[in-house]
């Protein structure tokens, strides 16, 4: 099959693999109709985080074309989203419900597993791990949020959760990345009254405030804090969401959230500290990490379905398999919020 | 009156103050019947962190004496407790339960606020602050039970919701002072099935065991991780309870909690760093800080004068005013888990 393989920073090619076969009687073949790059693939790609040479990509989606004797649930001719970690859902850590921490689980494209930019997948633990996406016919645009499920949408729902986001809430996203924007959504759809939107890009913005941001803040560092503050009296807001990673966004989140709040991050972290000051003596909790994608799809995807969320259109650049450096590119240098890779032909 | 003045570190005297008068119509003055000493406490007293000179103590409960004429549910006889802040209970963030916040509160015997260790307080916002006791005739064993609900037992089952403990779970509790034994009390009245306190203090370990720990790791630091971990399978705790505050009982509640778990942490820090790896890659949440006790206190006192929870038997020194000074030093020189201080005729 062709897929997509990672042969050093900066040199993402079309290549050979071998098709994927059952291996264990709990593996499912899925054929990939819909792949995507997250930003964190863009670490490797730029050489600052490690990664094993070979196949890449962990956000797909597409059909079953065979199952081990061992799976339940799922058959041949299913349309599947693959959360961005397969997850047995029997083990201790599964059960209390965070399947990204699976004892037996792993992240896609990555360690000898299939990556998702390829023409096909062996997913372990399939049962547990793909969703079938119920109905047939849909539409692209549909699919293209279904498809944000395997964990952009996801990403920014668990932010949501984690800063604990209810009705009424006044929030904040730090960060106006396809993640950021997703927890844009899942802040609405939590209820959220109020929704601030960290971002000086324009495009982002827009995006943002289609939907649901009630107010855009364009400034950055001390500036952003202080703006926060003044649109919300001094209080600082009810959830701050963390949805970068570096120090100075850690540093705003933790700045105007209310005390007593709790700080949802989700952002992979690079270089941050976490004020302790603040956790003790303004109770301050911080709570996120990889979202367990594979609890929340369940919750997300009727909404999805019927159209009450659009998380697909944080993709702003189509593009084919045999173009997949090109959505690495796109990325990289900030043409595009999320590159979608389509797979043609099985 | 008389009243615990700080003279500076190692300095703490018996001394006059004017007796307190009501200032504003939510004033109220009590009585202090009992109060103590906090290990927050010997922060100053050690020279270690800064402290207005004056008086002292945040702890106390005593009776109404007078009550300003705003003043609604206490009035002059009343027996009452008092959290170790007082609060309005109007402004936003005690509406949303976090009193030690409270955009008008403070704290006692500190800034021109009289301290719990003297003969009398000007308590602000007392309606709002203060908790009636009801019943009368109250055996000291009871009354003792009473005052640790100003702070280290509300302290301790702030660590213990911020851990998110519930039924059935397994419990560490890191720190074997005043607040992490009522940790353990907390978390057994919580219903955690399995509590594991860590501690290398045979009296402090019987009372761990009195109060519902069903196993003591007496290591420290790796050794503590490793034998915490062996107890859970490997797993780690389902809540982990840092009630010190040191970088080191940090790194031990991260490495001992359960991936997708919550450390719930009132120590104050000193030179703590914040394992942010394990926040985001182990899914491993931060909560806690300065323990709402007002808003803790109306759960709590019902199961204190039931008897079915003993916090007073954290104290293990009695004195009276007159002996302040060494209430202070049995607690610097470790004789003495926490002072209990009478104040004896008013």
């Amino acid at each position: 099959m062709r897929a997509a393989i990672f042969n050093g920073p900066g040199r993402i090619d079309l290549g050979e693999r071998p098709d994927p076969v059952i291996q264990s009687p709990t593996d499912a073949i899925v054929r990939v109709t819909l792949a995507c790059v997250c930003g964190s693939d863009l670490w490797y790609y730029r050489g600052l985080s490690p990664h094993d040479l070979g196949p890449i990509g962990h956000e797909f989606m597409g059909v079953v074309e065979e199952v081990g004797r061992e799976v339940r649930g799922i058959a041949a001719g299913d349309l599947v989203v693959a959360p961005f970690t397969y997850s047995d859902g029997t083990c201790p850590i599964c059960r209390a419900g965070v399947t990204s921490q699976c004892l037996h689980g792993g992240g896609f494209g990555n360690h000898g597993i299939d990556g998702g930019q390829g023409e096909a997948v062996r997913v372990p633990f399939a049962g547990a791990t793909l969703v079938k996406v119920p109905g047939s016919g849909h539409s692209d645009e549909t699919l293209r949020s279904v498809l944000a499920l395997s964990d952009v949408m996801c990403t920014g729902h668990h932010a949501a959760v984690s800063g604990d986001v209810r009705a009424g809430s006044t929030v904040a996203v730090v960060g106006d990345g396809a993640v950021g924007l997703c927890a844009v959504i899942a802040a609405k759809r939590l209820g959220a009254a109020r929704i601030i939107a960290l971002s000086r890009n324009p495009a982002r913005q827009a995006l943002a405030s289609g939907f649901g941001a009630t107010d855009i803040v364009s400034e950055r560092g001390e500036a952003a804090d202080a703006a926060v503050l003044e649109l919300t009296d001094g209080l600082g807001v009810d959830a701050a969401l963390e949805c970068v990673g570096t120090g100075e966004s850690m540093a705003t989140a933790f700045a105007i959230a209310r005390a007593g709040s709790t700080v949802g991050a989700v952002g992979a972290p690079h270089d941050v500290r976490v004020p302790i000051e603040s956790v003790i003596f303004r109770n301050i909790g911080l709570r996120g990490g990889v979202s367990p994608a594979r609890a929340y799809i369940p919750d997300l995807l009727p909404d999805v379905l019927a159209g009450r969320i659009d998380p697909g259109r944080v993709f702003d650049y189509d593009t084919d398999l045999e173009h997949i450096a090109d959505a690495y590119a796109a990325m990289d240098e900030r043409r595009a919020v999320k590159s979608l890779v389509r797979m043609g032909a099985a």
